[in-house]
């Protein structure tokens, strides 16, 4: 069971670095934009998932760099979310120039479910009937 | 009525650009950074301060970019707070190479003092007291 | 002699701080964002500009910080240049909410044109005529 | 054979997210600040490095976030490297709260010795042996 988004950006002056190509941690300020659109596709925006108390901090994060981009490339990437077990959550993501095969970077975030306060839940039952709705 | 705080810090290579020299928005980075040293230096961390209810959004920032500083450089930066009038307070804030003169970044930011709510509020009266205090 | 270019995005998650807004330095990321777009529409973006040898670092900004702005809210950036004398440009920029009109933030950036290894040069005339272009 | 360093440092403001804790991404910029202080220990720092010709991009990077870590935090980083082959380094980071033992964040970033012109090369003698020198 998962669901794919596929999302088109471009590389911001800001995050290249003096090796002129994007600065690793931005990646993962990347793969936080690709589940944001990823999680609206299921049709309950993230941001209304927090405001249901649910939240879902990242536990784990792999990240592969493969080929470079630079300021103003425009690249795209496609996020794929899948429940692991009753709460988690695992996004894999996959990020190349538009139009092109050659990963720029892939690699997967791992979240657990929890309430404001921080403590793990199970994922909710709406969000596992919105993941399963999508599929269908 | 000001009270001044000095730190160094080095250039992370996630602050630099392609240009080779530090984004121009790591120099708002690093004001907070200059005023988190300020406030302790009042006897009252920034971070207690909100604790106790009181927050300190930016609401106007200028900053005049001068020398080239370059990943890894050793940076000065001294920041002087004062209150103006009874519900602002303005932090100007001058980086330099550490042991030379010539400004990298000089500049200002003023912010109002509010509540967790976000309302306008005075400064309390336990701050203007501790910045009187550091003054003596 | 000015031109103007709008763009919409939304605040990523990363560009929030614990206030729940976005964190002050974001707004000159995204000035600088609204400029590469401000620059493609002259018909030369500044990725192209910095092929050929102009750069534009930033000599100073300011920003007016207005209403609040959320994770995932959508806003709207309008961004307008025009020369300063020979060697400058200034860059105005307005961000509110998609179809709102309060200010989100505003402000300018002011840009000297340098050559690679950083010397001062006049605006190339390619590019003033390209300025006029999209006037007219 | 590994080299290890240590370094502190306190959570910045910009680096909170809206979770109130630290943004995810930041615990690579913060890996980065630890490698530099790695380096400057084997007697050549990385700016050094780059300045002869030998940069060490981030081809893999892998994150464990644990405990939370909230502004102003005062952490531990220590960061042990050791070249794997002749052509890679990997550097393994463990983030602690300063006189704790719980991981804040743990993981490793694999790097490729290239040059300036990005084609990988082998690790150059003189740094093996810097690394050797600190060893003994």
């Amino acid at each position: 069971m998962s669901v794919e988004s596929v999302v088109q950006f471009r590389v911001r002056y800001s995050e290249t670095d003096q090796m002129g190509t994007y600065s690793n941690s931005s990646a993962l300020d990347w793969f936080e934009c690709g589940r944001t659109e990823f999680f609206r596709q299921t049709g309950t925006s993230y941001a209304e998932m927090e405001d249901r108390g649910v939240l879902l901090p990242v536990i784990e994060s792999y990240i592969k760099y493969g080929g470079r981009a630079k300021y103003d490339d425009l690249l795209e990437m496609t996020t794929t979310g899948r429940l692991v077990g009753k709460a988690r959550i695992r996004c894999d993501v996959r990020i190349v120039h538009a139009g092109a095969s050659k990963p720029v970077a892939e690699g997967y975030t791992i979240h657990a479910f929890v309430n404001p306060a921080g403590k793990p839940i199970r994922a909710p039952k709406w969000f596992i009937e919105a993941m399963d709705a999508v599929l269908r």
